[in-house]
């Protein structure tokens, strides 16, 4: 009997799992896996649970790669919620909860896809391996990353992955994505002199230095966008002095910027640019500017090829939609399997993710496991 | 017997009157100046206490006028004093306290040589007028406002007022005052939407405008100074915006500047100019941004003349020193009396006023003393 991926997606709903709790997420998909023949570890790190499961030969020809998270971020104002936000009930077709989007269904897709594949078609001299971490909603420090160092230690490795975020915009099958724009953020300190706001001249403001610099930032034009990129961004998030006296020049001025950037730059070229910039503004006003910096991620690209031509190909005969190979949007795991093998995310609408009563169409979740079935079988057919 | 200005100057120190308090100051000046004939009324209104003293008639033909306050600024850091900051010891030449330059030894200076003045010296057809307020450093609203409002009402007036204020800068007498820069502060707040830091098109970001904004104000020159006033000076005071997230782009952010004007400006002409400027940078940006004005007070000069020099003389004979006359610093209640009547400022050097370990050199009270004196005697003389 197939493996009903919406039974699985309400199991795993039912699962407190708010990041990074594990919440009994992947205890439940190690069953359920092991159950099916695979070969199951837990990879805990720091507090956070991870999960390896392989069928088939660590040492095999092919082996095929799924990812994905089954922490949830908080429910928020549980007030406004009309529904338990781990109840999963299932009401006009759509499944509703924590994690119904993102991505307790992506997970129980390709579970059961999995699961299915293996049971019905065994592949010859292949694996699938699943990579499944409890920490992707928050530091993300000990969850994939944590992983596929285990797994690396282990021998363990992965031919091609596909992330099972959800990635499509308006239906599903528009878009797979084939690489991220990286992420920085940039803290400023700007340091003068406090003084009286009669006297100006006696104290040495730091926030005329401050706003020139950030104007200089946010009007910059960082690039017209790359082949597979749009343009790189620059976001000036938030400027703070908490001088709540306006007879008082402030000693100190701070603001924060975070740029996401595509693969004409990196988070090495982007400080030193903002180092310059600073620099520059600093000597010309006569203050101190502080700089750091945070790097999230650098951009990376997975080109078109073998692994986004048999993604797109499975979505096209799944839904008739040809997706198009986008780059956009925020980080995802992504960012660290790309330094293991070459990886595509491809999921779910992801309307209302991080929402109050979040909540996902059946339908789609059952679309979602054909379409993560055909690709097995097409992979290794 | 002459009257002690240092002892009168410590006494007032003994009263703790941390403004809005009166503390007893007012209460001994009345006792005081009612046993040398002074009709002694308290004009209090909103909690704050004013007193009102008279020697001579109502409609004496020239009334000369002594404002200043007793209230002080509140202790501070009462561990970084090295003395009780209500005690006034008396150490090494050094008169020690909370109001020791700012202003009791001011107020205390004034009623001493109106005092022995009138006792000794009593003018015909003549008034000697002592306003004092017991909220100069908070909101003065209810202080010497209050006080001149109260006295109109009440049919007296002063033809002239000294402001006992510490004026001096290097040195006793070096300084009087003939006017003061107007003073405004305006609160900006801009508007825009809310957003992702990765999708910044689907946001409106506020900060680029406000920091646009902010550097076209901190950049422009409002003036090059007139005859007596210093340029107009504009500080930008505080931005906030309280956005934690980093991945969040906010949806409103704030900013407060203050400026110093002189007599090219006025609250109302400056406040037409900031609108233009934001309208101006709202709509290159397509955010909101609205704008409270708080006027602190007008510019205001009195021409140098007939009040300016009875003071600059005085000084010049009693220290040696020929006072220039100025308009700069912050505001003081000469903004109210003005008016009313004719007004210069003259005082102490305020080298460690609103500070810790505040004090005063006591041969510089007793010298402010024989200067009001002599001001007194040449004014009636
Ligand atoms: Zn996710
Ligand atoms: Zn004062």
């Amino acid at each position: 009997m197939p493996t009903d991926p919406v039974a699985l997606t309400a199991e795993l709903i039912r699962c407190p799992s708010v990041t990074p709790e594990e919440g009994g997420a992947l205890t439940l998909l190690a069953e359920r896996l092991a159950a099916a023949g695979f070969e199951c570890h837990r990879a805990d790190r720091g507090g956070v649970a991870n999960l390896f499961a392989r069928w088939g030969a660590r040492d095999a020809a092919r082996r095929f790669g799924f990812n994905g998270h089954t922490d949830v971020v908080p429910v928020g104002d549980a007030g406004a919620w009309s529904v338990p936000p781990f109840g999963a009930e299932r009401r006009d077709g759509q499944l509703w909860g924590r994690g119904a989007t993102d991505m307790k269904s992506g997970v129980a897709a390709f579970a059961a896809a999995a699961i299915d594949f293996v049971t019905e078609t065994p592949p010859e001299d292949g694996a699938v391996i699943l990579a499944i971490t409890g920490d992707e909603e928050g530091p993300a420090v000990d969850g994939t990353a944590a992983l596929l160092d285990w797994m690396a230690a282990q021998g363990e490795s992965m031919s091609v992955c596909l992330v099972g975020e959800p990635t499509s915009r308006e239906r599903l099958g528009d878009t797979v994505k084939i690489g991220r724009r990286g992420s920085l953020s940039a803290f400023f300190t700007v340091t003068g002199r406090q003084g009286h706001s009669a006297y100006p001249h006696r104290a040495r403001n730091p926030l005329p230095a401050l706003v020139r610099l950030m104007d200089r930032l946010a009007s910059a034009r960082l690039d017209e966008g790359t082949e597979h990129f749009d343009p790189s961004t620059l976001a000036v998030v938030t400027i703070d002095t908490g001088n709540p006296a306006t007879n008082v020049i402030p000693a100190q001025g701070r603001a924060t910027v975070n740029i996401r950037f595509n693969d004409r730059h990196t988070g090495e070229s982007l400080t030193r640019w903002l180092e310059s910039e600073a620099a520059e503004v600093a000597a010309a006003f006569g203050v101190e500017i502080a700089i750091e910096v945070k790097r999230s991620g650098e951009a990376f690209l997975t080109p078109p090829g073998a692994l986004s031509e048999l993604v797109t190909r499975a979505v096209e005969a799944e839904t008739g939609v040809r997706p198009e190979l986008s780059t956009s949007g925020g980080t995802s795991d992504a960012r660290f399997v790309k330094d293991h093998c070459a990886v595509v995310e491809f999921g779910l609408t992801g309307r209302t993710m991080h929402q109050v009563d979040e909540h996902v169409p059946e339908a789609e979740v059952t679309a979602l496991k054909a379409i993560y079935r055909r690709i097995l079988r097409d992979y290794f057919g």
